[in-house]
């Protein structure tokens, strides 16, 4: 069997972002990326800065029940990208038959079958501000695949240009739920009084940009709730 | 035709808290409570501090139209109470043939047949702390009755007591979607500083009670996002 590279488990905590925000949940998050974001929040899982661990989905649902205990039924599965990882499969199975729930984010770069027995799919192609590049043919294979599955779309936005960016996703797939979430533009500092108040400026504009675009008329904007309540702290 | 109490209409705006947190929606604010709440954010739809005006279903969406333009798909009906007002049916039939989605809050003490043509309905029963007692009769016979809808239940807590009122609801429909929301201490103050301060403090307050709640394993866990952007102000 496939093992699987951990680079973090923890919880219970909640959901911070996205389509079950608020949601109380455990976290299992995955080393490596096939992208490298101008500003991804996560560079530790791929810039060789963090030390990830090759895990069985039997070891990961063990750790998962010593931290957790009796308080969860849902998994929430992070990266980096999770969707580099086969072996997925295995947990995925594992705490289906368990019946825990399970989430899931990747860009929508990379398919793997096993995305299509996950309660909750986000997919979060990436805007320009990124500076990485989508493949909308592989975008359009992979949202094609999961169209009966509870999924939606995630734009994280920094700037116009983004949201632009944002809108043409959007009218792609007018029938995907889709979510805006305000970028975190400082996933560094630990100031987080400065950090607080610049997210929530931040989010007013995003929510004013929302307000004025006819083609998000059936959106959801969002902050970060984690990174309201305690900044870019890691493991909470 | 039955006509509507109104105490205002505003928006594009989002919505801030519940079952479609985030959500960009015009507001329908009706006039008058069956209950009066030691902490309602809204006694002035009840109190007799606001004025309420008298309108038709045409009038309403004819005003939402002029505010919102083209900006909106989507109608949020609050209160006060709105499932007092039999006229909403007519509000709810003309929403929907403008293809235009519906969403509503009422604390579930009153039933309506129009309930069951509202796209989103959040119940949100209310716990010991606003002084109110909640008929658990009228509220299975609700709930029951919306069964195969898209509903939620949400219930406000403020401490402790709340919280074991909040177990005993969620235990009581355990297949209805359970929010948890943080309570706002201060629904009057204009300080937004101190406020947001304290609404965080007790944001991880309440998440720290979820967690440690196996009750609570499959809940969601939110803040009122309006009220951590713009403090008390109305109408936004
Ligand atoms: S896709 Fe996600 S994890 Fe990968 S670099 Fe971008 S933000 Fe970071
Ligand atoms: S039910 Fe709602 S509107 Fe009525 S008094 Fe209570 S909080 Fe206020």
């Amino acid at each position: 069997m496939k093992k699987i590279p951990v680079m973090e488990i923890f919880g219970p905590t909640i959901q911070g972002e996205g389509m079950v925000i608020g949601q109380k949940t455990m976290f299992v998050r995955t080393s490596g990326c096939d992208y490298s974001c101008s500003w991804c929040d996560s560079a530790f899982t791929w810039d060789g800065t963090g030390k990830s661990t090759l895990m069985t989905a039997e070891a990961i649902v063990e750790q998962l029940q010593q931290i957790g205990g009796d308080n969860f039924s849902h998994v929430t599965i992070s990266g980096g990208n999770p969707a580099l990882h086969k072996g997925i499969a295995a947990l995925v199975d594992l705490l289906k038959e368990k019946q825990i729930q399970t989430a899931i984010e990747t860009q929508g770069s990379i398919w793997q079958d096993w995305l299509l027995d996950i309660d909750e799919v986000t997919i979060s192609p990436k805007p320009p501000s990124s500076k990485m590049e989508t493949n909308l043919e592989k975008l359009d294979e992979i949202i094609h695949k999961l169209s009966d599955r509870n999924i939606s779309l995630k734009v994280v936005i920094f700037d116009d240009v983004d949201f632009d960016y944002a809108e043409t996703i959007h009218k792609r797939y007018p029938d995907v739920p889709f979510y805006l979430q305000v970028g975190n533009e400082d996933a560094k500092t630990e100031e987080n009084h400065n950090l607080l108040q610049q997210l929530l400026n931040r989010y007013e504009w995003l929510i004013e940009r929302t307000i004025d675009s006819q083609v998000m008329n059936d959106a959801k904007v969002l902050p970060q709730l984690h990174t309201l309540l305690w900044g870019n702290k890691r493991g909470v």
